[in-house]
């Protein structure tokens, strides 16, 4: 297939270069055309996983992708949740769209599906950690779309044996387990900042995964893809791995500073966007979230401590009731 | 109460401390007599957890026991699943007990409960390394009884700001997860042992949780038990956590040891001990196990590459096809 990816972040980079193994050919839009001069010159992206060769893929900026998009056959987008909106209005062309963002979009709270009109759509989402997957080492993701046929043919397209790729039509249980993820992460940094100990981890990440299921099955999603690769899988990877964007936020923040300053550290950081998207979205179910609301107040500026005891503190109840999975 | 707690290995001998602080009195019965004394005269237990100070807990060897089991209120039961069976049928009185022992009975297979005649059962699992509870680090747990009243009164018993219970009724979801997280976790060992990175271990344990389920609803256990503390939350630390036996326990195989040089190193490897007997279990209940599957041909000398190729290469298909959460 001819795959137009728009975004040369680290899982844009990386997923060409899966893209790119498995035979397709592969144009990589940039936001600038400096990044996109800096690829084709060296055949490396200088700002992301500068390691890996990327020969085989062509780099160019979006001003000059008009003709490259238009005549793709997928449009791959991995670009920040809060770019989201306004890079797919821009898009020309009808090809299907495959999105790799885990968010929201932060203007209208919506997931990101609601913003792709008048054309075909699957999202991509699992434990993937761009690094990892750029080193070769393995991988599985789920990619969710309401129409069989288009999740069936993705299958086949970027699968292999590095990369196993499965199917699933719940889209909105798979956009909503790509965003709510990253606001637990960036508790489990919090806890690690603290130093409460992998018990306590262990137990938050529980209790966000109830919360996610409970906010997902509120929004006509289903329970079993919340324990899937997309939910658990990606849940606790983005938790436990060390160079987490969302998990080492949390520990800056729980360090001593601020919202700002972890992401002036650390670059895009979903689960600081996504934490009041959230807790607006579940407001207006009547859904409880106390870990997204806890990570609200946090990042307003609120106690760092006062976040631990609410975490940790709540009181003890019956454990099917906090869970409510079927 | 007057609590009895039977083995004092890492964990009996932190729980001994957890009562002890919520103004319990506590005998704490080791298997021999100079491990008894020795922390009657030194107020420490030396093998397991040497920096925890015991005072207030009073020691004594099994052989000078019984008085003290046959008027306790409450029995707690601290030793290896192997020995479970044995500890159990020698038990004086008729006091409720409490098991922390996760694992199967090596020899008849069934859940460790079915050991326990003639007396009120409850089971107490969850993410709890012992060292981190033993250092006053906060943790969550799972008490689960048939008998509604029991659980709610060891809930109130046990429970403390430092150490949250949950009730539980589903006995068979809380025993299950606690024996068969042990085995996902040594397969988890050996996908770190192997250095197949985070990305591959999520999705691992994320076919870990779904096969576990699978097993708990063939067995009349309730999936959201898994999705809890004593499933999810308990998978996530033993996986993880580097002190974790069990993960260690595979990463040594992994990296050319034998089952039984692991075991030697390491100590009691409950992962080592279920994994033929769910093999088993499953067998007789038509439930495929890959993983478990895979771990016993790896104890019985098979190749650690093929195990990797096994749990990483089988085919693709819907997700929700493994998962069957409900």
């Amino acid at each position: 297939m001819r795959i137009a990816v728009i975004g040369a972040g680290a899982w844009g980079t990386a997923f060409s270069r899966l893209l790119a193994d498995r035979g397709h050919a592969v144009d990589l839009v940039t936001e600038l055309a400096p990044q996109a001069e800096a690829i084709a010159a060296s055949g490396h992206n200088p700002d992301f996983l500068p390691e890996l060769a990327l020969e085989g893929i062509r780099a160019l900026p979006s001003e000059q992708s008009n003709d490259v998009v238009e005549t793709a056959e997928l449009v791959v987008v991995a670009v920040p949740s809060s770019a989201f909106a306004g890079v797919v209005a821009a898009l020309p062309g009808q090809a299907p769209l495959l999105s790799l963002v885990k968010g929201l979009d932060p203007v209208s709270g919506e997931r990101l599906s609601a913003r792709v009109h008048g054309r075909r759509f699957a999202v991509l989402s699992g434990p993937n950690f761009a690094h990892e997957i750029a080193a070769g080492l393995p991988a599985a993701a789920v990619v969710a779309s309401e129409e069989e046929a288009l999740a069936g043919r993705l299958q086949l397209e970027i699968g292999s044996l590095r990369f196993r790729v499965y199917v699933n039509d719940d889209v909105t249980g798979v956009e909503l387990c790509g965003a709510a993820k990253n606001v637990i992460a960036l508790a489990a940094g919090v806890v690690d900042g603290l130093g409460l100990g992998d018990n306590a981890k262990a137990s938050l990440m529980t209790r966000g995964l109830a919360e996610m299921i409970r906010l997902g099955i509120a929004c006509g999603a289903r329970a079993e893809t919340f324990a899937g690769l997309a939910g658990m899988g990606d849940l606790v990877v983005t938790c436990w791995h060390r160079e987490g964007r969302n998990r080492r936020a949390g520990e800056l923040i729980a360090r001593g500073a601020s919202a700002e300053q972890a992401a002036g550290q650390i670059g895009t950081v979903e689960g600081l966007t996504t934490a009041p998207v959230l807790r607006a979205l579940a407001g207006r179910l009547g859904v409880e979230l106390p870990i997204d609301e806890a990570v609200c107040t946090l990042i307003e500026g609120g106690d760092v401590q006062g976040l631990a005891a609410e975490l940790m503190g709540r009181r003890p109840r019956e454990e099917s009731w906090r869970l409510r999975l079927s």
